[in-house]
């Protein structure tokens, strides 16, 4: 199984401190140790960083926990093989380009021996199951709309889409088109959303702290969405299993 | 105007000499501080790194120099913006995927109003000429082929795409799906292949030599493609005007 973090924020926000956390899990809290991977938006751009080294050792790891890239939206994945070899390809986050937007897509979990058809033009470049989905799922999109809907119309039609994935195995999955945050729960996946007043927090996985109040203004909110709590002393919501939830500008949307 | 870089060879071989010379030309040799691009094939898997920071001061583009990145299929680009604004998404190279194949593209030159019209599903993210094009190529590619023909076969169609291209502006480009590189010149482009016995190269760029024989076994062979030679002491060849060249295994196929 692997592990995912997300972010989505109401201003350019840097996922050090979570990142920093998360990455520990690469091999010294856990043996997520198949690889890791990054997306960071900056508007319509994307930096991607894949790598199939261990996120605690690789050295584009270390370069993310130092350089404070900012970003509203981000995606990050650290891998323990279940399907698909360890190699590059089949690093997650996987991106692909849909009406002039990048799309971005991480999965924990297994789906077995489903393979939905793919008859358009997404075809998965390594051999996880997780790049299979994605591709269907962006196949499957491209033919629900012509052009990028709002949103909402996005959130309906992903709902269903998911609802046909999950029965076939275990389906936690972040994806982001720059603009929101979808997260969908199977088992495992927490969020949590900060905003004024913000206070400190402890990292579970590494003795580091932060002062949030100290990096940000009382307008700034950030949703952290992640496979197991990263902090110790604050209150990290379950999803339910089945459940999908979007973010955007650093707020759950209630539906 | 912005510069190239390509490098295809028959064995996984860093590219760190190569790129810190180019890098110079990101503001110290030459003006092309307008971001900057890498991208990395191993294997079908693809590491790609882009900065709207100039290539000198980048902390991306330091860990490139510092980092050698093992690579058989290699394009970089720094950006001279002419047309698009400085940001991320207009950083080359850009990458799309065509039958489960990454896809790699770079451009110098300018295309001026020149937009090919893009009626499928490739769509650019950023507003450069280039991606507009590099859209186009991939929407032509996918209609002459119902999957990944052989090498001759992609030449000879991208051959006529880019003779279709070329009379409407500058379109110096480099191409790769990871298995071959493409180059094509309309002004400034040259070629070296280095290979047994290897010799000393001198950057002309900065004040760096490098024994390529203490690198290198006798079966190796590395194509280097570059706008402007980057070695004062080796024999580059320049591409004539309309020229297309690809490179397999580090050798420049003859046809």
């Amino acid at each position: 199984m692997c592990q995912l973090l997300g972010m989505n924020a109401n201003t350019p926000t840097d996922v050090t401190f979570s990142f920093t956390g998360f990455a520990q899990r690469a091999g010294h809290t856990a043996d997520h140790t198949d690889g890791w991977g990054i997306a960071f938006f900056e508007g319509r751009g994307l930096r991607h960083f894949v790598d199939h080294e261990r996120a605690l050792d690789s050295p584009v790891a270390e370069l993310i926990r130092r350089y404070p890239i900012q970003s509203r939206n981000v995606i990050a994945h650290i891998r323990k093989a279940t399907q698909g070899a360890v190699s590059l390809e089949n690093c997650h986050p996987f991106v692909r380009e849909l009406w002039g937007h990048y799309w971005v897509f991480a999965h924990n979990g297994d789906l077995k021996d489903f393979r939905p058809r793919l008859h358009a033009h997404f075809h998965p470049v390594g051999s996880t199951d997780s790049e299979h989905v994605f591709c269907w799922l962006m196949q499957e999109l491209s033919k629900s709309h012509a052009g990028m809907p709002c949103i909402q119309e996005l959130t309906l039609t992903l709902r269903e889409l998911a609802a046909r994935i999950a029965p076939h195995g275990t389906f936690n999955f972040l994806l982001s088109n720059g603009q929101a945050l979808w997260a969908h729960a199977s088992t495992h996946l927490y969020y949590i959303v900060r905003r004024h007043p913000f206070s400190q927090a402890q990292l579970c996985d590494e003795d580091l702290r932060v002062d949030f109040s100290a990096h940000t203004t009382p307008n700034d909110k950030v949703a952290v969405v992640v496979t197991a709590p990263l902090t110790s002393n604050e209150e990290w919501t379950a999803f339910q299993s089945g459940e999908m939830r979007v973010f955007v500008d650093g707020e759950c949307l209630i539906e």
